[in-house]
């Protein structure tokens, strides 16, 4: 069975999922399935997608049986139509049917928000700027969800609170001032970060770029305001837009020239796809 | 603080959580917040929506800091307006925004799904029809999704494969038919649970009836097949509509009078909520 | 090594089994055994028994040391005479000498609980009722000795507190009265899942069957009793006599007619039965 | 709620009898107890008992919930008569349904190898031979069974690989003869341990003498050859007979002059006895 | 007993420090100290030191017995001479007994690196370069020595491999040169982490600066060569110099103008500091 | 990849020091070097050192990576001059460069040990007195840093509270004398240890010795001292000397006689040495 790198945080996500499912048995399968039945299942899409996730469905089955094979039939992030075979499971038939639902809400999920991810980062396509996601994403599925981002097509903002300083108003209210803020953060945080700093309007985004930050999110602006920040800052910061993101104004606030759009709808928002397993064939 | 009852399986998402966003440290935080700071701080809706989770908020903030204290201002399963505090936060300023983000994502998401079930529940509030909820739940998330659907007003099918026979597809065309199937399940089946069997089409239905089925999932039946199916089974079993359900269709689905409708997207496709933390004020 | 289904629960019991006798090392063996001896041992029987539990001792060995072999002679569930060997284990003898103890200690339990309930079925081999166990397993092991009374014959009533609705003393008082406990067990219950109650006389009988309950259980009743309670129902619901369970009792409970007896003893109190390693030959 | 001493490992095995009983929820407590219903419950000897188990049993219902208090009305190793209260419990009552199995679960196992342990004794009353335990204990229970021994007023043996060096057949095979095992024990092994050799007959007995060993273990021996084994030693070796031990047989085992005689059965084969949960009163 | 901010990770170290120390059972103290036996401790420093690391002491020993209290009498970070007190500790003997050794070894350990940080970081003390460490610390310790030389007056390079990009020869010859691994890591890398070279010669220098690296680490240079480097980048990057130094030359290297200088030995090779405990009253 | 023997404690530590590490990802590796990158690695000697622990290291990348081979090219406990291959490891070039330096890290530590031993234990080559370490060890390294003390030529004290009685000072005044806390010892403690006493003057010996203690740790005497003790005792019992031990008196203390030198130096300050790893040949 195929095998994912190392990660203990995923198996324990996958721990929890099949010990939530499965709990003292799969009931209906041990009543009906005899144990030696073998067979052959395929699981496919019901609908335009791109796909996020496989090898996590792998992995599922693989801890749940080691003697089912799971054989990937494209790679993820491609966008594939409704009827595409997305991989073949051969073994053992009870085991297929009681990791089922299992394997497939984790690949539900993920394809869903590649899908979602790359409808809105098409309307990127002729831009620069890039679409990249946020924090606000499924408790225990970070580093799942952050997957599924790129294989949209995004690009990922900061994994955790570890790898990123990104000044907020609460903070910069601790500190006093934009100004004092970035100049603690330079003077106390870890050297090795970049300093961004959340702006929510052009006397903070000049106050931001005088103490030297490297990045700075501008939270909430109109498009026009946008503007205004782009031709201020003259190249002296990344910018990034947030807040109030829709899919039709994606194109209006790339063409301010923002360096990126982040967009929490990406994670906590993206409707599932619709992907299903049939089983193919038995034999014993 | 506050507290939930026994979940040593809550408590492991919990912890995936926090230390999936907290890593090595929250970099800015600590840079920025004086570790003697106290605070006060507010969870607010920014819309309308249906309060779920504040328990688990309360858990999350509970275990990243024992200092901080947790009151809720209104009871899960409350619909509020934006603007309604929903919990007021007491404790260091340093823990309270360092656990914002997974306190929030948890809470956005319970509530969306309560929000959600709620609008879909309302269609059929005229009817005895019930809304019930399937196990395509977020892996890791089943117990807390579950949870979410009957505070919307939602009613839960089996929580996983161990409390409830559901004999699909599969499981049939192993036995050779719904009668073999449904007599295997009641020979060497769990006896303490109730039998239900999914079937395709009417003379499914009168198989499944025949055999002493309990329960029958009619599966992506139109609504003349469903009302048909009502009249043919005349009491003797428990009917569940599923498949291709939206808003729209549902008080017609009622109307075919079946004892309940099931709805994956309840917990895969339910949007977030935007609920949101603001810190009030500050004292050392 | 041949394996078990998934189960990280087993696991966990495996793993605090291996922990608490191994501790820092089998100073024994370590002293006297050379790591390069390898060798084939034998699993034996020492008295006539039902063998159940010979895949978890192949686990515990296969998680001590994966270079062991273990080959099962006989299918759990067989009845075997004393002298009959059981598996065969071939490897590194000083692995098998250090997990010996608690392979053994898992089968001389379950092999223990199998033959126990084999001879308590045996008194029910002419009656349809069946006998079947309770909760009062040994904590950390419910799975497993539920398991251990099939293989002996009997059956399992419900794995926990989760499938299966029993009403006893406490929570009719709770509730009012029986009939007040079955119409909130209805009402308000998980819809999948049949509903017991536990009564203590024939007044309670009456009461249950008129509030509709699904099986009831027949608490501390003689022989008469439960015969009236048998005669009474006139298979209105299925009957369970339950206390003061002795061998010789059994034919005559099973003869009143109910549909099953449930005895605690078959978990709690069956002793061990005796089984030995005897380590045949070793090479280098 | 009064607490044992640091047991992380009693409280991974408190944990799995935990999850393993209530699963997903106690849906018959969750149905028809009100979550503000408080209650005192008392935990009840039905048959004269020797107690072992009241902390752990205090422990399950701390660790299910805190609100709980549980106060002790004897102390562990006390023999009871059937009636007496063990212990109070007060607090909310879906908790107490709840938690009840699962601490009655411990508590019968434990008391009943300290009442088995107790009887045993007895027989050896008048003696100095002690009456020692052995490591077949319940995997996941070695720490807990050997304390109820000691509550039993039985002592223990090793408690596990590392705290004993017992040299037995195979390693003697390995070693050559028990002179050479003994010599590489002593020069090999840890040398805060004392050196333990297992013997099934006088010359054994005679070689491990003189090569230095200071516990002997006297395999299967009948009576009359134990006396000789006693005559024989002079008090050179601590003398440990073992095997085919009956409590008719004890008090003449004794009457050889042993050190001490070790009883699988103390742990594998006791009798649950026989304790319940009586709620005594509730109120809001 | 005061408490640490959430830290799993630290809280399984703790763990597995104190189950390999008391396994089965601190076998002396179970033997010798009644249980109701309370006394104050004193932990205290046997030489000048550096203190560090006083709140997982504590932690240790709440987690050992929540019934200890442990006031600490410095705060971490102050030198102190032999015979001050660095903690008071009260509660039952026994506890303060068993956990001893597990508490101390922390401390030692960590004020040890806090020491000798402290004495190498007092050579630079009239630069501006600053002393940073490595990610050569004891594996399962990184962030309690990362935090130890903090405490000694050093600063934090990265925490590990996620939160800074270090380019390193490996890596440059994987991408063929300088120039393109500094470009795919722009192109392809975390964009809130700036990029780090490490380069063995001026060329090497040369190259880094020209492709926009954000700090350069010069590997194993001479004080000239250093020297020439600082000259050669004129502040266009931060400057760290490595390998090969010894507390007599640090001065040497600072005074070459380098930005920081990294040493390994702060964590791999500083010597514990000598720290005992000592009971000073008992009371029943 | 070569395996180490059952050890679920090694697997938590190496999974703490892999988390730690990884965190969230390489992020240097995954920008810079494709996955389907083959290559082949060397981890050398960079000095004169004594092995320990390269199946720690293969074990570490063994759960990073299954894909990785691990040649071994001598053996643990091997006096190795700088230039000597210790490992050749095979397989994807990102798993060897994300996974280095905590194998790196584990072996350096453990080698140092080992190596610092052998400096030590070589001061003793011409006594029979051997070379003890103590519990002074990295909390959660308590099995590793006795294994390379053994693999540095040093003999291992308890391993923990468990596996020896060793009565100090506070256990003494607790008891009230010697004589009493030997007394209690040996009807109370565990009867397949010994008994060790610490004593600080040569009354305190003989006490000990007339209370029948089987081993006497002498307490931070000099060698005059010590010298009297061995002519005081006459092979009564087991003596070891303990405190201000360093490399040039070691043959002194020797040569008065005492069975055992303990020095907690070996495991709590022992320098680690130097070992890295080189990429020798990468292919696709």
């Amino acid at each position: 069975m195929a095998d994912l790198p190392y990660s203990p945080h995923l198996d324990r996500l996958i721990d929890l999922a099949l010990e939530e499912d499965l709990g003292s048995g799969d009931v209906t399968t041990q009543a009906l399935i005899p144990p030696e039945l073998q067979g052959e299942a395929q699981i496919r899409a019901k609908q335009t997608l791109v796909v996020a996730g496989l090898m996590v469905a792998a992995r599922v089955l693989a801890r749940l049986d080691p003697a089912l094979t799971f054989a990937p039939q494209v790679a993820d992030g491609r966008e594939v139509d409704a009827g595409q075979v997305l991989a073949v499971i051969t073994g053992p038939v009870a085991s297929i049917l009681t990791g089922e639902r299992t394997a497939l809400n984790f690949l539900q999920r993920l394809s869903g928000i590649a899908t979602f991810t790359r409808d809105m980062a098409a309307q990127l396509a002729r831009a620069t700027t890039v679409l990249v996601d946020t924090r606000k994403t499924a408790p225990g599925w970070r580093v799942l969800e952050k997957y599924a981002v790129r294989m949209g097509g995004g690009r990922n903002h900061r994994l955790g609170l570890y790898d990123g300083l990104l000044i907020k108003n609460n903070h910069i209210a601790a500190a006093g001032s934009i100004t004092a803020a970035v100049r603690q953060a330079k003077a106390r945080g870890h050297y090795l970060l970049k300093i961004e700093v959340e702006v929510a309007d052009l006397p903070g985004l000049e106050e931001a770029l005088a103490a030297g930050a490297d990045l700075i999110l501008l939270d909430n602006m109109d498009d026009a305001t946008l503007k205004q920040a782009v031709d201020l800052t003259r190249g002296r910061a990344w910018l990034e837009a947030s807040g109030s993101m829709t899919k039709e104004r994606l194109p209006r606030v790339a063409a301010t020239g923002v360096n990126a759009i982040s967009m929490g709808a990406l994670t906590h928002s993206a409707p599932a796809v619709d992907i299903h397993l049939r089983l193919v064939k038995t034999w014993r």
